[in-house]
């Protein structure tokens, strides 16, 4: 038998997410040549704001169905200073998670070696947290509008629209990576002291799947509270859940409380899969370093390794996350870190480690 | 000519909020007869969770014109286990906030004497921010609804209503309050990225704004970003405005940034002056441990101190703080932050102190 061949769609889009995807790709296929039990062909598109500025769009017409055909996807990042954020968020990331019914966004989060911790007395091990983020629905419905335009009594609304189906999904998808977890604990985050509907619903949601998962311990936290206990209770915290937009600001906290925004990844999942899953950094675009070769390639690799598990590599992503850890433990590190190294060592260092 | 004197409302409402309330009233009335150059008489309302089982209403139907007479109110924490959290806040502190128009929610948030910084190498002097915090619209305008009740295809919705009325006062008043403090300095968050409308709208006001005050230096961070710079760069943080939801959430984090939500105050204002403002700690009724008289009671005795402030009594507010400090400084501390003390001793040092 032939060894199994992989069909990875590559987005890197803007900035530094053309030079981590770049480094992490030359890891990957460094990983398969040196493992020899799978393939990888990647295959690249250049949609992004340099594409955008030349058809007038983010993404071709044909775009979902073209992605359909792919295993996964590699995504760097987007965003550029010359266009608003929302259209080119708008253009690219947010209509694939949406469309593409990528409902669980999944990120790891873990004091990684090499980070520098930010919370006085807090041990490695006291954050080893899981966020699950609903990454189709909510406050990223993308409704409401502006009337009145530049009136004195011009009114803009933002709708967020939840649906039984959406959280139903995602609070299944969070039992059950709680379950897979030692720990076997889940965390549901709401803010239905102060939003009286699709909140109200969330906590209704909870305590119903909850009972499909008796092995399953688990509590409810409002939003606000919840920054509270990570920075003053960190290691009472294991799987946690919420909203799009709930999750987005506490896995950025997460992130920041762990160590570093520089090293966390990110898993766009389906997990029906019908649809490729989009593995992405959860940094952005990053102007400001674009160019100087000295973006973390951490956050990337990283989200490939999840990526390698999703598709069923789970062995492949052991040997790449030891040598990235080892890499980083060795001191391998970008300036973000406060290191010396640019982008392309850290990667060659990852590929030489995998090879020991 | 006599002293002045001052008419305040006491709402201590429910559960540790009582106990906070009675503290401070003590410690007020005796900073009054100390110091003789103002007089203030307390009015208490029994509003709260008791009144509503009693009445089926947490408010009368008068209470707005009840409270629109006097100089201001300081109000203790409303919820209980055995009414919905919506119920009980809609019913009465949210019942104020909007109606009232309260528009401008103040926090200051610094290192307080006695509390444990929870940041890795962050000096005391790097945390002293005021958050200022739309209070009277956006996501907290209370609409939305669910459709389809309990059935597959159920929607739930939660509309955040943003006016371009509402931005510009807060933003005004955001801007006056950098302005007011010594590095005039004021950070604009928003989530304009994934928001298209009321945020896109946020960003405009602030740039518009902004040219009347060009004294004033002024940034814009996106909500989660925001919380990485707090975590890792809280010295380049000052005055910070936001909405209702997102500075909800951030002063959460900043009280725990800080140290401890426990002493964290808060000032529901209405600028124009013609409602009553309202002065409440951050933290929440905690039946957790009500009735055992170890509540801390340094968060509503410094939103007295802010309310001496606003009502015009600049000096004693200073007379209070200082006394406050040095009763925090000299470990005289409730359990929470690490002390033996209960809710009266901390109450009574501070009296003391204010005689010395
Ligand atoms: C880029 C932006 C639209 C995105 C989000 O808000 O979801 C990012 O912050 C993230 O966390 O993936
Ligand atoms: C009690 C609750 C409704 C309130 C809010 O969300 O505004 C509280 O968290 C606060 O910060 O004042």
């Amino acid at each position: 038998m032939p060894p199994k061949k992989y069909n990875i769609a590559s987005i890197p889009a803007d900035g530094i997410g053309i030079e981590v995807v770049a480094a992490t790709i030359d890891v990957i296929e460094h990983l398969v040549k040196t493992l020899k039990t799978f393939e990888i062909e990647f295959t690249h598109f250049p949609w992004g704001t340099a594409y955008y500025k030349k058809t007038g769009e983010y993404l071709p017409d044909d775009a979902l169905d073209v992605l359909r055909k792919f295993d996964a996807c590699l995504f760097g990042a987007v965003g550029a200073p010359d266009v608003p954020d929302h259209i080119s968020l708008w253009g690219l990331l947010l209509a694939l998670r949406g469309p593409l019914q990528l409902y669980a966004n999944v990120r790891p989060v873990r004091m990684f070696p090499g980070t520098r911790p930010r919370l006085a007395d807090c041990k490695p091990s006291d954050i080893d947290w899981v966020l699950v983020r609903e990454n189709s629905e909510g406050e990223y419905a993308g409704q409401g509008g502006r009337s009145h335009l530049h009136q004195p009594w011009e009114t803009a609304t933002e709708v967020a629209i939840f649906t039984r189906v959406g959280i139903e999904r995602i609070m299944r998808f969070a039992f059950e990576t709680a379950r897979s977890r030692p720990r076997k604990f889940l965390t549901v985050v709401t803010k239905s002291n102060s939003m009286r509907n699709g909140m109200v619903l969330w906590d209704e949601i909870a305590r119903e799947v909850a009972r499909d998962f008796p092995d399953v311990t688990w509590d409810k936290m409002l939003v606000d509270a919840m920054t509270v206990r990570m920075v003053c209770k960190p290691a009472s915290l294991d799987t946690i859940v919420g909203t799009n937009l709930h999750m987005d600001i506490l896995s950025d906290l997460a992130a920041a409380l762990a160590g570093s925004i520089g090293v966390a990844p990110s898993s766009n999942l389906d997990p029906t899969r019908r649809s490729p899953s989009i593995f992405e950094p959860v940094h952005g675009s990053a102007f400001d370093i674009t160019g100087k070769g000295i973006a973390n390639p951490v956050a990337t690799i990283w989200s490939a390794g999840e990526m390698l598990r999703w598709i069923g590599e789970a062995s492949a992503a052991d040997v790449l996350m030891d040598a990235l850890e080892q890499v980083c433990r060795n001191g391998v590190l970008t300036p973000d870190l406060g290191g010396t190294a640019d982008t392309k060592s850290v990667a060659a260092a990852v590929s030489a480690e995998i090879e020991k």
